[in-house]
């Protein structure tokens, strides 16, 4: 620790840098109450630090506020003012922000010059090297990433690295950026992460339980106007044999109508903890007036956006494995690499779908159009259905296209859900704010598969076929072989 | 604590004790991430440890298995077989024993012949002594109210003392006790305490979600076909413009039709945890098989039930206070001290009440009659609906029976609720499984208030306005003066 400091990372209150972290115990930087891991694994060239040095070990805290916004905010320069005064919001911190679509949403939110700041305790990477998993395409370093982006267009990314639930952690952030608008990817997002076992199922409540609930705390504290913009998702409302409304759903019952919340039957522990965090921000914004959008959000594909493909080091992240990998993502690398593509069961499961390019315009809409101050709205974010045997089909004549043979099989389902059932989701209130699609077509296909195609050397065919079943998860920790 | 151990806890493994706890750091039972008592609180007397001293410090592991049921195991004995083969189930865990409705349900359960273990890491009694708090009547500790029980009735009530969101303590007792059916009351069960402060709203949530999970967890590995009986409340429900039904409700919507989960509009971060753990139950019925009924129980009222009663030590707690004190229980003890009766906001609040006599009838006709395999089974037990207007008119006459002048008034609301609206909620299952309810009459009004009369000299006034303000909730931990 001494040493890394002090080579790497002087003592320099007055520098311009923009990372700030906050380790609860010396010499590791926290990110949950049962993991942990060593500072040392950070780059902290350009880390701004208040520290105390000792004998055998350093304390840090988070700074409060960045050096570079000291200078903006001094008295007389006026060119931040009070937020609650613009009728814009420009300041969006984005929690998760070094994620698949975290990182591709803050930087076209920083193309589109909202302000934006980063908060993410990288645990996304962790889950990689304890799972033994990597991205099909090679990422850079979320330090590396911010540097090169402001060296390609002079936009400033300010990066808070740690856990949303250390509280002392948040509030820092809060005060020092005081966002107008909070995008809140910061959660395990995996379905089958939340399978493995007791303690990752538990992991995944807390973490994303607690976190949220400790956002809608910050938000009432430190910045009470502030639009929270929830990630959801459309796994939230299962798959009913009615139609799925956006968020809310008109009963009328023993002759008495209500508008009612759209009723709840999640399918995986990850998948419940967004719905109880639906119910949490609810009651928040009537109890508090917290202004909420939770966007109930489909499976997203594709990898390029605008803004990630203008340098290789600023590539989004790719996800083939069974863990972290979604349908038409894994199916495209499965096709490059002459593997079989995989439907679970009968393949008749039907979702909502859209590329990442709209999931970026959907959060910039829904901050440019923020809820009324009380309102908890619901958008159901994708822009096409599809079931896996209707990918299966695209995928397979997409890559005849280009000399591929493509070969499909069924395995075991691992999951426990309906492999033929209705489904009819309603997404018209983006499309009203403006949402433009970038429909599922050929030529998308192509795009894809030609990356699959690019990065197949990367590909380990060992993380391909499914490895957590719904009904074997155990209460033992299990660890994965090498 | 080597001290504590050598004189009061002798090392003795083939005592015929029966306290069983794992504290998870030497010298402290930890029940929660953030919360610990030293054990030199409890009382050791009857301690059965697997212990190893050192110089500094003493290790102490649950047992797996009581002594006096290792007695009643060994192979030839026969007189416990496999509980999966009985028709009827014999062997309750009741988790949470301690509290209000979990020791009046264990001596009821206890009294039918139930063999009987209380789970309980007492931490409602901490609360009261964080808190300055105290039960309107005295109560003895855990330990002399089972022994009294024991000496009254020769019936036998294990006891394991640790925390159920410790998985480990959690593992031991049920592959020690291996329960046919789980009650599960062990939760922060208050929505004033959720509302302190940041910290006690994600205690709250943390507690009720994880432990619920770790029980759910147990359930799978080690006992699958035991049924979990959870309570729940009818404030998941909140209150919507249409009648409530049990659980589940058919909608036709669109031309098709479905029966879904009810809708939750909780309005606590405490009612909003038994929503959480609603929905992860019903997935867990769906995914594993698990057997389940959720208890959405209403507003309890009453001190005496049939076993209780038998001898002091074996009384019940009643409180009377703004943070744990129901509406009826306060409204008798105001009465009773010439306390005006404090009607939040315009008392148009509507709930389901019922008598504590019923809550354990309905828990046993729960057990006697089991959700089936797989089955998530939703009962709304209470068996009145008053609102808080026609509670206070009620108590006001009661008390003019008993000589007492009871004023009423109007205190501004510190909930976010409405204060006048519709409220028709069904609870018909239950009574088609045999409930007989003791409806709220003069007669009870009497005897509860006569109680609250026997007892007034306990009171502590100071704690019956409201104290906790659902909207001015913050982040900074609150402390109570002396």
């Amino acid at each position: 620790m001494a040493h890394l400091l002090s080579t790497s990372c002087p003592l320099d209150i007055a520098s311009s840098s923009k990372t700030y972290y906050k380790p609860s115990n010396p010499g590791l930087i926290s990110f949950s109450a049962s993991l942990s891991f060593p500072i040392s694994h950070l780059s902290l060239k350009r880390l701004s630090v208040h520290g105390k040095m000792s004998q055998r070990c350093c304390s840090i805290y988070a700074t409060a506020v960045s050096t570079s916004q000291e200078a903006k905010t001094e008295p007389g320069s006026g060119s931040y003012g009070s937020s609650s005064e613009a009728s814009t919001p420009k300041k969006v911190m984005v929690i998760g922000g070094d994620g698949y679509c975290g990182w591709a949403t803050s930087l076209h939110l920083s193309n589109k010059n909202y302000e934006v700041a980063i908060v993410d305790n990288l645990v996304r990477r962790l889950f990689d090297h304890q799972l033994g998993l990597d991205s099909l395409t090679p990422i850079s370093s979320i330090h590396n990433r911010i540097r090169r982006w402001e060296s390609l267009t002079g936009k400033d990314i300010q990066l808070y690295i740690g856990d949303i639930c250390d509280f002392e952690f948040l509030s820092e952030a809060f005060k020092s950026f005081k966002p107008d608008a909070v995008v809140h990817f910061g959660e395990q997002r995996s379905a089958p992460y939340s399978m493995i076992d007791r303690s990752r199922a538990v992991f995944t409540q807390q973490n994303n339980v607690i976190g949220t609930l400790n956002v809608l705390f910050a938000i009432k504290e430190f910045k009470e106007d502030c639009h929270l913009v929830k990630l959801g998702t459309m796994g939230e409302y299962g798959t009913p044999n009615i139609d799925i409304e956006e968020g809310y759903i008109t009963i009328t019952h023993n002759g008495r109508t209500d508008t009612l919340p759209y009723p709840k039957q999640a399918s995986s522990f990850y998948h419940l903890s967004k719905v109880h965090d639906s119910h949490n921000i609810a009651f928040t914004c009537k109890a508090w007036g917290i202004r909420a959008t939770d966007l109930n959000q489909g499976v997203v594909y594709g990898l390029r956006t605008d803004e990630t493909a203008m340098h290789e080091e600023l590539c989004n992240r790719l996800d083939y494995d069974a863990v972290f990998g979604t349908a038409l993502n894994r199916f495209c690398v499965q096709a490059a690499v002459d593997h079989p593509l995989t439907v679970y069961g009968k393949g008749g499961q039907t979702r909502g779908y859209l590329d990442i390019r709209d999931t970026v315009q959907c959060v910039e809409l829904a901050i440019a159009n923020p809820a009324q101050q009380g309102e908890f709205r619901v958008f159901n974010q994708f822009t096409e259905q599809f079931s896996v045997n209707q990918l299966a089909t695209l995928v397979t004549k997409a890559g005849e296209k280009l000399g591929l043979q493509v070969q499909t099989i069924s395995v075991p389902n691992p999951r426990v859900e309906a492999e033929e059932h209705y489904y009819n989701a309603k997404h018209t209130k983006l499309v009203e704010l403006g949402l433009k699609p970038h429909l599922l077509s050929d030529s998308l296909l192509d795009s894809l598969l030609n990356f699959a195609v690019q990065y197949k050397d990367r590909v380990d065919t060992k993380q391909i076929m499914p490895s957590v079943s719904w009904r074997k998860i155990g209460v033992r920790p299990k660890t994965v072989s090498a």
